[in-house]
C-alpha cells in the first residue's frame, strides 16, 4: 500500500547491494512513495550488477561512488542534482564495513591500519556525505539524512569488533552535524538502529544464527525485518517527522527495552 | 496534506482540552488522515465543552472519562467499540496534571497525598488505560498505544516538580507494559517526549516564558510545534512504524542532544 | 582491610534486615571505616530482632520508623542528630516493597490501591526523607545520600512488575532532589542500581534463581556481591566523590552494557 | 588526608602535562595513597620538562611513548613491569589530541586526514594500550583500567568538533575491550566524564570562558574541580569498585542531569 509520502522529492540512496539490503527495499518504497533518486554503491560492490536490475525497477540512475572519496562524493552529489533536476530531500547511509572482521582478526588482536579503515568507511563515510552535501549546497530545507546503526554503539556484542567503535562515530557524527545543517538549512540528521538483519553483510558476522534467534527472543515483537526497516525510513523521509533530529533511533522489536524476556529464561531453563 | 495513513483505523484520542492542545491537533490529523475514533476526557475538563466542537468537525463521538477511574475505562472502552463497531487500533494518552505544581507547592515542601495524585493521574492512568484495554480484549493485533511525555522524566527542570516523577512512571510503564502488549498481541507502546508546547497545560508551569526560549535556542532546529507533533503522532499510529516498541521518541528540535548551542553562549555573553 | 574512609562521619542506614541485606554489610563496613550512626527499620520488619545484634557490632542506636510516615521520620533525624550529637554527613536509603508482587499479581492484573503503595513505600519514602533531613537541617555541608535501585528501572523485567515504576521513581526523585540540595547544603544525591542479590528481599521475586544465573553469566565479571555493594557505598560516602551527583551508577559487573556474552550463546546453543 | 587507598598498587599514569593536567593530580593522590608508578607522556609533549619535577616528588620513573605507537608502548609495559617489580594494578589514559581543533577547521570543512589522526591519537591509542597489557600479560588480576572523557561524547558541543568523534570511540572501546578483559583477568575498564577543566589541554578550546562558566551554572554543585576528579579517580582504581565495569561515569556536579537551572534563567532574564 502506498501513500505518496515522499511525492516530488530527490535524494540519494547508499547501499543497495543486492535484494536482502535494507538500502534495496527503501529504494523500492521510495519508488512507490513517489520519490525519484540516484542509487549509490562503492564501485567495487557494483561490479556484481544486481543493482542495475533495481535501479530499472525505480527509473533510477546509478552513480557509483567509494563514500570514503570526496572527489567520488564530489562527482555522485553535482551529477545528482543534474540528473535529477534539483536539490535533495534525502539521503540515506546504510554503508559499513571491517576488514578486522572480515579477517577474523580477535579483539585483543586488531590491525590497526584495519581499525581506522573501519571507521573511515563505515563512520567518517557519513561526514564526507554530509561535508559535501552542504559545501555543494545540495540539500533542500526541512531535508532529512539518515543512517543505518546498530546498538553494539551503546552495547558489547563481541562478534560485533571495531565495527562498534564505528557505529559509535557514526551516531555521534549525526548528533554533531544534525546541529550544524539544522542551523543552516533546517536539514534534521539521524540514526536509525535496527535489529540484526538477515542481509548478506549482516550474515558475514560469526556465530549469526544463534545470535540472531536470541535477539529475536529477547525482543517482545520479534527481530523487526527488513521491510519494516524500510517503512520506518520512509516515514522519517516524510514531512511528518520534521522535528526529530540528532536522535538514534530504535527499529528493534522492544529488544533494546529488554532486560529478560520469558523466552529466554524458559530456553535455559531447557540447558 | 492527507495521506489516507490511518484509512480504517479506530482509536480513542484523550486530552483534547481546546485547539491548543496536541490531542486536538491530533484529532483533526488523524480525522484527515481517515481515522474514526472517540473523543475522552475528564468530565470536569469538559464543562468548558470546546471538545463539542472538535467532536464535529471529526464526526466523533465524545464519551467522558476520568483516567484514575477504572469504571469510567470500562465504560469508554466498552461503548468505543460499539460507537466505531470494533476494535481499537490506536490510543492517545494526553493526560498529565500536579496538584503540588498547580498550588505552586515547593519541592521541598510537597503534600504527599498530592504527589501521589500526580502520580495516579498523570502515571498510573496510562497503566489503567491499557489493563481495561487488554481485559475487554478493545486492541486489534498491530495495534499503536502512545503517551506524551516530557525530558524532565531525564533531567531536572526545577519548576516541573513532582510531574518529573509523573513522567518517569509513564514512560516506565510504557517498557513494561509494552512487553506485556507485543507478546499478547503484538499492540506497540511509546511514548513521545515533546519540546516545551504553548498550550494551555504547558502555560501552567511557573516561569514558562524565559523557558520556552531557553528551549528554543537550545534545539538546534526549535522548539517542535504541535502541529509537527500531531503529524509524529500520525507515523506511529500508522503501519509503518509496526516494530517500535517500548521507546521514548524525542520530538524535540535536538533539544535532548544538544550540551550547548551557539544562540546560548550568545545569550550569556551579553547577560 | 579498613581506610578510614569516613572517620567522624555521621549517618544513617536504612533496610538493615538480616545478614543477607546490603544494608547491614553497608553498616558492618561503615562501622570499619570510622563512622557512627543510627540503625533504622520499618517497625514490622524488626520484630524479628536481628538487627539488635548489628547495633550491638555498630555500637550503633536502632530508631524504628515507618519510611512512608513524616511523622515517625521526623522523630528519627531529630533522635538521630541527638544521639550522634551532631549533623548527619550520610543517608542510605534501601527500602522497597510491592504488595502486587507479595501477592503474585499479573501485570496486567495489578491493584491499584498497592501500586500506589508500591510507590509510596519503595520510591517517595525516598522524598520523605529527605523533605524531613532538609526541613530539619539535618545535613552537613557536603554531605551523601545514597538509595539502592534496580537496572529495571531502564529495561523490562517482566517479574519485577511495578517495581520497575517505583525504582523509576526513585532514580527520579535522585535527580530532583539532588539539584536542590545541591543549591541549599552542598548535599549529593545518587542512586546506585546492583545486580541483582541474594538477600530475603531479592529472592522474593518469581523465577529468581534462573534469573540470578542468567544475569550472572550476562555479566562479564559475574553478578555484583553484596559485599562489594557496600564497599562501592563507602565510596560514595566518603569525602573522595563529593561532585558526583544526580547519577544512577551501575554496580553489575558490566552487565549494563552487556548487548550479549559467549556464555549466554554458549547455554543458548545447548537448548 | 590518605587513607592508603592504594597501598602495594602499582601502575601507569598518562598525560600529566603541567600541574593543571588532572593527570598530575592524580599521580600526587596516587603517591599519598601508597602506590608505585611509572609517569609517560608523548615525547613531544616532555620536552617542557615539567613532568621531571613531578616524578622526584612522586619517585616515579618517565618512560616516553607516543601511545600510538606500539613499539613504544611494548617498551613502555615492559620496563614499567621491570621497575615496579611486578604487573600493573592500574592504568591511567589521559590522552586527547585533535589537530582539527588547533587548526581551527570548521566542523563542515574538516581535514579528513586530521580527523584519523584525532581518533587515533585520542581514542585508539586506548585500544593500543589495552591490547598491549593483555598481549604482554601485565595486568594483575582485578586491576583497573580508567580514560577521562567528556559529554561532548552524549551531546553536541560545536566546538568540541571532531574531538566529540574520539571521546564516543573512547567511550566505546571502554566496553568493548571491558568485556575482554573481564572475561580473562577480572580487570574492569571504565571512563570518568569530567567537567570542563581549566587544563592547559582544554583551555585550547574555542570559546572556553563563556562556556566554563555555563557549565559552571548548569551543574547544581558547579563544575567539578580536577582535584576532585584526581580523587574520584583513586576510588577507581581501589578495591573498593572491584565491580564496576565498562561504564561512564559522570564527575560533573550534576551537570549531564541538568535540564536548566534557575542561575541559567537569570541570567538570560538579563540578556
Amino acid at each position: 500500500m502506498a501513500y505518496n509520502l515522499l511525492q516530488g522529492k530527490k535524494g540519494i540512496i547508499f547501499g543497495a547491494l543486492d535484494e536482502k539490503s535494507i538500502a534495496w527495499k527503501v529504494a523500492l518504497k521510495a519508488k512507490e512513495e513517489g520519490a525519484t533518486f540516484v542509487l549509490s554503491n562503492a564501485p567495487i560492490a557494483m561490479r556484481m550488477g544486481a543493482i542495475n536490475q533495481l535501479a530499472e525497477t525505480c527509473e533510477a540512475e546509478v552513480i557509483p561512488a567509494d563514500a570514503t572519496s570526496l572527489e567520488d562524493l564530489e562527482n555522485l552529489f553535482s551529477k545528482s542534482m543534474e540528473v535529477l533536476d534539483g536539490k535533495l530531500d534525502f539521503v540515506l547511509h546504510s554503508i559499513g564495513m571491517s576488514p578486522n572482521v572480515r579477517k577474523k582478526k580477535s579483539y585483543g588482536d586488531l590491525n590497526y591500519d584495519w581499525f581506522l579503515k573501519t571507521l573511515d568507511i563505515s563512520g567518517l563515510s557519513f561526514h564526507k556525505v554530509m561535508q559535501t552535501a552542504e559545501k555543494l549546497d545540495a540539500m533542500n530545507e526541512w531535508g532529512s539524512i539518515l543512517a543505518l546503526t546498530y546498538i553494539a554503539a551503546q552495547r558489547t556484542f563481541p562478534d560485533y569488533s571495531d565495527m562498534a567503535q564505528a557505529k559509535s562515530v557514526l551516531e555521534s557524527i549525526a548528533r554533531s552535524y544534525g546541529y550544524r545543517f539544522a542551523k543552516s538549512k533546517k536539514v534534521r540528521v539521524n540514526t536509525i538502529s535496527q535489529s540484526p538483519t538477515m542481509t548478506t553483510a549482516g550474515t558475514g558476522v560469526g556465530g549469526f544464527d544463534a545470535f540472531f534467534d536470541y535477539a529475536h527472543k529477547m525482543s517482545p515483537l520479534g527481530n523487526a525485518p527488513a521491510e519494516d526497516c524500510a517503512n520506518y525510513v520512509i516515514t522519517m523521509f516524510s514531512d511528518l517527522t520534521r522535528m526529530v533530529t540528532m536522535q538514534n533511533l530504535m527499529h528493534d522489536g522492544g529488544f533494546s527495552s529488554s532486560g529478560i524476556t520469558e523466552d529466554i529464561i524458559a530456553d535455559l531453563k531447557k540447558s
